[in-house]
């Protein structure tokens, strides 16, 4: 079986990992894609930094910095200080010493004229990550955010240095309009048996990957179903800031409100079927109804076997919608 | 008085902080210039790299490594692991963490489209450092060498990797046909009362300065005198690999043999000038016969005390020759 997961940084690097440990347990998948978001993306100091893709490549490698929950282990913050007096990046914005290296190498690459699939595939060489990343397009979509009052920054500012807490009017790609998905992702999504979407950010991880022009047709196209998996449990969002980015665009932090920001597949949306936790189940009957077919399960993951676990009752109820379609 | 010093690295820098020295001492100095050798330039892993620049800038703010000759004190090299990981930088050259805070700063900075005069500028800000470091030139003439057999590598893996010892044919500087001495730089050349060589490489460091198409006739038709300072003494190299370089021009490494390849200006040549140690005063009479009077003095740079006297000696030198000059 081939799993395609869409994906964003932390909570898809977690939700990437519990598919290849279940992967490696049932010994039934032969090939994982991660097609990542690159909305977060940026230029700095005049290196390009992927941290949604960084976050996936440190996780799967084992090097993440488990603790802080981001970043490399062991990282340091020399070079940063250096950065900062000579006034090339913000203060609230640290380069570690350990991730600017994988900073200068991709962006070595890309300047000499590689794509960023092309780079994302180099960067995947260095350790066994079991799995393949794909930025979800080659095109630069840095996100903005407008926020009340009108005024525009990077979606790093807003996110990094005002930790999201400026109420955002909406959030906008630079250039997506002539953006595609990268070939090498859309590959992943045709090739795939079943597309997982991680319990990522709706709206500034999730969103940007559909938000490229083609990519909305490529999934409602794919033969495989398409299954979510919510990252807002009893209400509240399990990491990052995702009640400001709901917020902004006029989503209930709700599991799922989420579902029906996603859409069911059948008319128009993404989903074929749906994932909440246990203290959400009460909304099944009603989003089974709008055409999202929904399984409350143990959404935590805590460990290896809790993420293993969410991945295979993922791709459980994609096999039972499958074989609800073929009986259909 | 102005005091404009052509300069390479590492012995440039010491000699750059002499001539600082004695004036602070001697108070008579209002202002120092250097024009600095670009020849050392290069492009690594996408960063721009002016050894001979921040060995000067590193060593005049005082936060040179002394002990080791080169590079920051307190120096780390955490992000160079992670490079030679990637496989973006050779296994021979090893950037230094605070070092890479100057080189990232300053990429950023020429990518935003500023020249290497003003990135320069800027760089000179952080530090009170009692001089103006100048690029010779705006427009890159990295130095390329053709080794016997053929082979032509950069100047940097030929130096650092091989350190000069595969057999050199001839230095090649790319572009500098097109290249133009920086404004700034000429500028201070003009505005000197006494311009001074330091004893710097003369095929080098010093000669990819007098290479750029007009900067031997700025120093021609400069009002100043011109006052060499041997980096040879008694037939052997202070310090780097002269010997080396010397060899692949066709010139001995003697003091003397330097002084008629830079040439008498009187003749159409660089100096009116030169400063050679005691150890090679036999030269003087023969060399002031040529067009180029010499006086032998200490030249050794072993702290500030040597470093002052002899950025005096040069200068007093020049003030006797420009006494001469209006007898003559």
């Amino acid at each position: 079986m081939k799993v395609t997961v869409l994906a964003g940084g932390v909570g898809g690097a977690r939700f990437a990992r519990g598919v290849r440990e279940h992967a490696r347990r049932s010994g039934d998948i032969e090939r994982i894609d991660v097609v990542v978001n690159t909305g977060d993306d940026w230029w700095l100091a005049g290196v390009r930094i992927w941290p949604d893709h960084d976050s996936l490549l440190y996780t799967l490698a084992g090097e993440n910095d488990d603790e802080r929950g981001w970043g490399r282990r062991g990282e340091s913050e020399r070079v940063a200080a250096e950065l900062q007096a000579w006034g090339v990046t913000p203060p609230w914005f640290t380069l570690g010493d350990l991730d600017l290296g994988t900073h200068l190498a991709r962006t070595a690459w890309l300047r000499a004229g590689e794509t960023p699939s092309q780079v994302a595939r180099r960067l995947g060489t260095r350790w066994d990550l079991g799995v393949t990343l794909h930025p979800a397009t080659d095109d630069e979509i840095d996100t903005h955010v407008v926020v009340e009052g009108g005024d525009r920054m990077h979606f790093q500012e807003w996110w990094t240095r005002h930790r999201a807490s400026l109420p955002a009017i909406r959030f906008e790609h630079a250039g997506i309009a002539k953006a595609s998905p990268a070939p090498a992702a859309l590959a992943a999504i045709g090739a795939a048996d079943v597309v997982l979407v991680a319990p990522s950010n709706p709206v500034v991880s999730i969103g940007p990957i559909l938000a490229i022009p083609g990519m909305r047709d490529a999934l409602r196209r794919a033969p495989a179903p398409v299954v979510g998996v919510s990252g807002i449990i009893g209400g509240a969002a399990v990491r990052g800031m995702a009640d400001s980015c709901l917020a902004a665009i006029g989503v209930e932090t709700d599991a799922a409100a989420v579902a029906r920001h996603y859409g069911a597949r059948s008319r128009g949306g993404l989903l074929d079927g749906w994932l909440v936790a246990e203290e959400d189940a009460a909304s099944g009957p009603a989003l089974t109804a709008d055409g999202i077919p929904s399984v409350a399960v143990p959404l935590w993951m805590r460990d290896a076997d809790t993420s293993a676990r969410l991945a295979a009752d993922a791709l459980a109820h994609a096999s039972t919608l499958r074989a609800d379609a073929r009986r259909a």
